[in-house]
């Protein structure tokens, strides 16, 4: 059973960018319409998302959602836990597929397994499907190539359309994940009415915005990259967030380390206290994801913190924000949105920023050493 | 209600070491005896936790425990949800305190929630469970410190008996804690009738020559000590297990990091694909926790993977063991021993390592920069 891929070279080429990542990161106003488009309702009301209507019923009733995944598309999995548990009043567990399938997980009647893969041929993430597929529970995928694999292989899933990634080092693909997660979110909520209709269509509203906000961080890129000029040689980073935006700490580090081989480390914010504030000193960044209403004022505490300690304070704050302002060495704004998007938006700086850090150190940003786009050996 | 507490000089005083580091890493035969001590029946065919008798029907009901914690108690509640999954066959969730206390957590009828703390005074842990006793779930504390606030305010707990750590990296509590974990998995395992009691009695005996297997390994010390001196002038270095040796791979690089200053990470080996393996070169140090059966193979892959881009590969293996020897620039063994109990011996020859690093790099190893021994502010 073959089929012809016909690929267009205008979907492939480089266009006016020097690299594939840097296209992929301007892209992604685009990629993230193209994830929502034909599943949101024209008055905002509603979400349709095709892929997982015939599981529905499993999804209504689920006691408990595992999500297994790898590297970027783990981080992208923790986001969804907090928006699953949030919006959908469901526990949720999120596993490294790796660790997952050589254990005896253990899968009770009425979880239900989602699947996360940008190329939907992660080897571990495929072999901790075929290890839940013994045990009847129903499966999800959530993958950008579509045919791929984990596609085929699990009961229903949603395609994010973000469009071929090249970039060894995930961006849009990442993005359209999340855009992914939080319209099953918020689809759940409704239809467990758990989410009220009014709050249901505000998070819509939200989510339709995060383009035209993307597009205005992009405007930024010039100021972001003389942040990255002055932080280029550092040996280490380290980056820290709460709730939503701590999953984009790991991810902004992952980032850096991949393309520009800079140590780098995210971690919830809280726990810099029994550790990691060791290693500030004047010569650590730290990248402070600082854009949350809810747990604001402990941001600026741990942002106090490391000041205190003379590391330099790189962060990501609300527009207009000022206390923070004081206190950080670089601030970058991103527009105000509701908390539940601004994963969405505050990655797209750090992206940004490992971009150009990489760049200046004339990495190959493309295709880093040592690493594959899809890891499908184990 | 005041409490005259008496220490006797010789419970804190350092002895014959340097540092209280150095002897709390060297009470671990005694403080793991301590421990278990009174809680094993002779015959080592039954484990007694009179702490938690009372809520005996709730853990036997339990549909999933909720592990809360901070920094290396975190890492023990990691070891913890191995534990649990595999010999109680309970689903197990592990939670930053940070994290979980500032969502709106999710806690159904019969869960049940663990809250691990050295101290029992760690200000994060302590919200976490005000937060859960609204609603109404059993709560279990695996405290060191008797009479702490997290030992008063939970239902029921088990103590760790430790002794008193003064070092601020933890070691001792770590590895009592472990034990604590260890044995309430298996007498849960019993209790569900999921463990066969022949299996059952296997574990404990296996627990129950724990003490004397790191004997040995702290007659290594000297060994061990050579290793140090070799990457004593590291600037990073990365840890890497799976199974039940990921988390101790985080611990390790914990306390690296903590009194050492060196960025160090653990990860999931099958991870370092995703990302990581960028950063090997030939000054990247790699610490390779090998001593599981069960992910042996996987391990020597992995290594495999970290020599072919020149990175130093420090292996922990099971005595005897050949493969590894060959691949790795420095080799430590540790006793043969139960998958189950190897977490417990594993971190041992890591501490050590710290330990000396630590101190060939002339950092004030118990009261290292910036830390505190109980995090009790926020």
């Amino acid at each position: 059973d073959f089929k012809k891929i016909t690929l267009s070279i205008d979907h492939i080429d480089k266009g006016d960018y020097e690299h594939f990542m840097l296209k992929e990161i301007h892209e992604q106003p685009m990629s993230i319409r193209d994830t929502f488009r034909g599943r949101v309702a024209m008055d905002e009301s509603k979400i349709f998302l095709g892929g997982v209507l015939d599981v529905m019923p499993q999804l209504i009733k689920a006691k408990r959602i595992i999500i297994v995944a790898c590297g970027t598309s783990w981080h992208a999995g923790l986001v969804g836990e907090y928006l699953f548990e949030k919006y959908g009043r469901i526990p949720v567990e999120v596993e490294y597929a790796s660790e997952f399938r050589y254990r005896d997980p253990i899968i009770q009647e009425d979880d239900l397994v989602i699947a996360i893969s940008q190329s939907g041929e992660t080897a571990d993430t495929l072999a901790a499907i075929r290890k839940v597929r013994e045990t009847g529970a129903t499966i999800l995928g959530i993958c950008n190539v579509a045919g791929s694999s984990i596609a085929r292989e699990t009961d229903a899933g949603v395609y994010t359309h973000a469009g071929i990634e090249i970039g060894v080092a995930s961006t849009k693909a990442f993005t359209s994940q999340i855009t992914v997660l939080t319209m099953m979110a918020l689809l759940l909520g409704s239809k467990r009415q758990v989410l009220p209709a009014s709050e249901y269509k505000e998070l819509i509203h939200e989510l339709i915005q995060v383009p035209s906000k993307i597009e205005e961080i992009l405007k930024q890129e010039s100021e972001i990259e003389k942040i990255a000029a002055v932080y280029k040689d550092v040996t280490n980073a380290l980056y820290m967030g709460r709730g939503l935006l701590f999953p984009v700490a790991l991810e902004g580090a992952l980032k850096l380390k991949e393309i520009s081989y800079i140590h780098a480390e995210g971690y919830p914010a809280a726990e810099m206290k029994h550790g990691p504030i060791a290693l500030i000193d004047e010569n650590m960044p730290v990248f402070a994801l600082a854009a949350n209403d809810q747990s604001y004022e402990k941001m600026v505490s741990n942002i106090q913190e490391v000041k205190a300690r003379k590391g330099k304070v790189i962060a990501i704050a609300t527009k207009g924000d000022k206390g923070i302002r004081k206190m950080a060495d670089h601030v970058i704004e991103i527009p105000e949105c509701h908390e539940a998007v601004s994963p969405l938006l505050a990655v797209v700086p750090l992206q940004i920023l490992s971009y150009h850090i990489a760049v200046m150190r004339g990495c190959n940003v493309d295709q880093p050493r040592n690493l594959a786009k899809s890891v499908t050996v184990e």
